[in-house]
């Protein structure tokens, strides 16, 4: 079984169960968002945890091994349409030069990896309309020189 | 004055006074980020910002003005090549997808606005290696049907 | 059932029925616009419109099921080839500049909301030729400090 | 004198005498959104608008030839970046093919002229939001079989 | 029937009777250029010509239905690499700004409309070698200010 | 002096001396979409010709000695952005196909040249719009085995 | 049958049958080059040497039909990736200005045709490493002025 | 001296003296293409032939030493649109894959050097028209495994 | 059996009978890195080590034979999106110039051969991190003049 | 002083004084490899490296102080042309998913930093032709869940 059919699987047993990403991230015991990147396709798992998501969503072994293979991560848009999406890519367009400098100030010559790396999305209600809060932390690595 | 000659002037003015960014923005009392983003051209400042920001940097009332305009944001690089504002690049195209999922499962079909927007950078020390924290806020904007 | 059956069933159906998006519409109670967008699969209907759609069309509650479902907005051509379509690519790239300088009078800094938007398509006749009429309605965005 | 150099000359004349585009299509007679086009160079002006702007600007006649010459349209970004501008080109991505149905059911197979077209910009006063309307007419153009 | 299959059925059809566009054209009383567009899928017939062209071919009515469907006109190749096709791709690009200064020159500021468009093709025997005449008539259409 | 700074001097002259396009390839003897070509440097003129334009119009002999130097024939825009130069690929992409039906069923496997290869551009008068009429006659070239 | 499957069917039975593009094109009196294109659908061949191939690798008579189509001509990557094939871009980009200078020198302005053109390959043993021979044939076409 | 100046500063002695570039290499002792490719700033010459190439064209010994800097070699369009060059692109597409197929039945796995690599450009006279020989020669190199 | 049907029959039998590239490069006497590649389509194999890995695997003759067809190689992406991969193309940007400058200074105008060539890649424990040793060595080509 | 006049002045004195990278390496005591890096301008030296960079070079300490900033790393060609360059991006496009499979076997999922990375040419003397060596080092990231 591969990536794509293991989301497949997921998603409708997800539709039919009526879960949501944030429930059964709370019974297995991770991060909504690292979830529901496995469950994409993007991110690999250990056994147990695709076990569990496996065991949890009553899914074939098959689907268990398919979340432990390593991805080949793909995205087919340069720029992407979405809106949703593209929004963040323009956010990296408008904010990237101005986050090279307050990066590199706060830390030296490096990069924020994207690899050693964890994401959280909260919901913050505000009578002005409710605002989505991104919390990206990624391990600061220093250029090194040799 | 246009916005290029601006930041030159800024630049110039910040490395010779031996300032640093977040100094400047504790300074006139607004978010490093916004500051930086504003001084680099990618933002307006308001009269009094703008006045203040020149005032402090001993800058003329030209560089004020030209904080004030509305700026055309413009990038070159469809791909950023620098390697710390590709790391945003590949975040967006492999947890694009996952974030549609877990913002639209939270609020429903809408996107996140990257106009009605703020951002912080900051470092959280830690024994493996310290950690750049990006948290941001943007107010969530709801499809509408007509 | 995805959106690109959804859209192939509404289709089907409409033509078999002789029906026209303007009679579709003021049957359901909403804009030819946005009802043609959400039979597209460009715009996530409501239940209760996604239903009242499905039952006029005399489809089945799969296809009102899809037309709840958050869609994914994907173009494939960056510029496009169809000529209808192209001039209004041509638009933006003659006026673009026009628009940004002629609405930040209007209203400072900011932008045209794509999501807090409506859109019609009226038909103005001529003698010397019909005219088309695009109103376009999008909330004003003001860029912010923090 | 180009038209680059022209389009300089009236900014920079604007901006001292702190007039609006909307004051000085008000003062010659015609469209903010047309005289805005034609002062940055993307539009010719008739010998007698162009001799009424350059005088009415206090600019030497090269400026009013300038304004008469047909330009040679041109934009650099395939799509574009400044978000005022690309949200243009998300509206035109998402609703391009909603618009070839709406409007081809209305007129038949054809499309929007781009030449044979006026524009206005307004601003609608909302307590929710000020909304933008952009007002778009172009003459409808049949294809032909031959 | 979509455009594609119509497209194939037509092609195998005049195959396997032997026939040429420009013998159909002649029978139908129409261009043997916009019968072949047609054909192809790149323009709709009227529900007469539509109806002529089925008949003579004796293809069904569903080809002479999806004759008269308005055609979505794509092309994948930005850059076409057929041969004869990127000649004309060349021609385009060698003499474009020739066509503009000549064409303006003749007519004021304005383009050559696509659509209010015909072309013939043409064979003048030349003992040097015969010759491809390619003539296409388009209505001139002015800019106009407003 | 190379070939842009010839085309500046022709234009510069041309327009001091209120020409036409026309009116010079009269007076040379040629035709004047050729005359264009050759002054806006995509083309070349034999050493007589060089010399008849530049005595009739006034210029140096650096002037007809560039007009005879071979051109490298570049233009940057992939798919151009000028209304009037887009129309012309816009007309490639939708007939391409169809030409190449029309002129390999009239001349066998082969190409149109855009090498040995003349056009004329002519306007027809109209009452419903003149027309800009497009005449291009390229020599036939077959494809051969060996 | 199209081209893709007639290049199957070639290939196919010249494995089976142990063949080399060099002995078919001996058998049928042609070069080896030519044979190769027109099988691989790159070129279009005459009934007769069509009948021949079809003949000597004992296929069908739809084969030679296919063989006699008039391609259209494609090729998918704009830059190619197999290295043999880049090395021949690689020439075209490192030599493509050179090749002007003395084609030019030697001829006057015009190109060297690719559609009355030949190529063969040979082989030159060398101890030092055996060479591949490209040669190219192409008529000269000039430009001309009218 | 970079390469730039020092090609302008050949090309303008050469037009100068009306040399050719043939005429050049034999006095020098070398090939035409390759004396011209050094010249155009894409291949190094040796000191000797440098100082010999400077001493023939009376240009300084900075001249001289440009030839023998090692080149980066740069082209800017990914596809050429000059027409002789494009049509070394175009025998690059249509020729790429018969060029594969037959190099390698003749030699095995590998390709042909565009490093270890020679070019010669011919004119063989012919009543139907003159013909340009392009003669390539490359070593052959196989693939390895280890 | 082409080399997509070769693969995955490869990969299957790789999975279900547990080995390691390392193991059955062990096995058949070669290394890891070019036996990959061989079995995933980007080299040939001779006869020898084509039959030994099919024998090695129990596989059938003819995934033995797809493993000496010469491969065409192909890559979609021409920016690759996948972390691992990008960070060689981020290699290559970052230290192309550089590479350049110190082997040539080292071996004089040439270039490393991709195609006499090898690779090997090494885990080097590291208390801070075990590390990724890949080591390339490719035969130095000189440039020539001719 | 920017990095672009560091690099010219840098450039200028090693020619002048007829160094080498590896001997100012050597001198300095770091490796050929990053010494170039830095001061092509694509790394950032220490204070102190920089200081005794400048003094070995006898440039002014502005050169030294541009050596110590952080850069903004930028290529412009996203696939390479110079040959020697494009081979690095070739063995990325045909070893890519080669070592994306040995990589990840012997360490797990995970990528191969550029950040914490050190590279070295060497020199590979061999009677059929010498070998250029290159040796990469990069610490191995693994994915992590959260």
């Amino acid at each position: 079984m591969d990536k794509l059919a293991m989301t497949e699987a997921i998603m409708a047993k997800k539709a039919e169960k009526g879960l949501t990403w944030e429930g059964i991230a709370n019974e297995i015991g991770c991060s909504p968002v690292w979830l529901t990147s496995a469950c994409l396709g993007m991110n690999s798992a250990s056994a147990e945890k695709a076990a569990a998501i496996a065991e949890y969503l009553e899914l074939s072994c098959e689907v268990a091994e398919a979340l432990t293979a390593f991805p080949t991560k793909v995205w087919d848009q340069v720029v992407p349409t979405d809106p949703l999406v593209y929004r963040l890519y323009e956010i990296m367009g408008v904010y990237g030069g101005t986050l090279k400098e307050v990066i590199q100030e706060k830390f030296g010559d490096g990069i924020m990896s994207a690899i050693d790396f964890t994401m959280e999305v909260d919901k913050v209600e505000d009578p002005k309309g409710d605002r989505v809060v991104l919390t990206m932390s990624g391990k600061f690595l220093p250029y090194k020189s040799w």
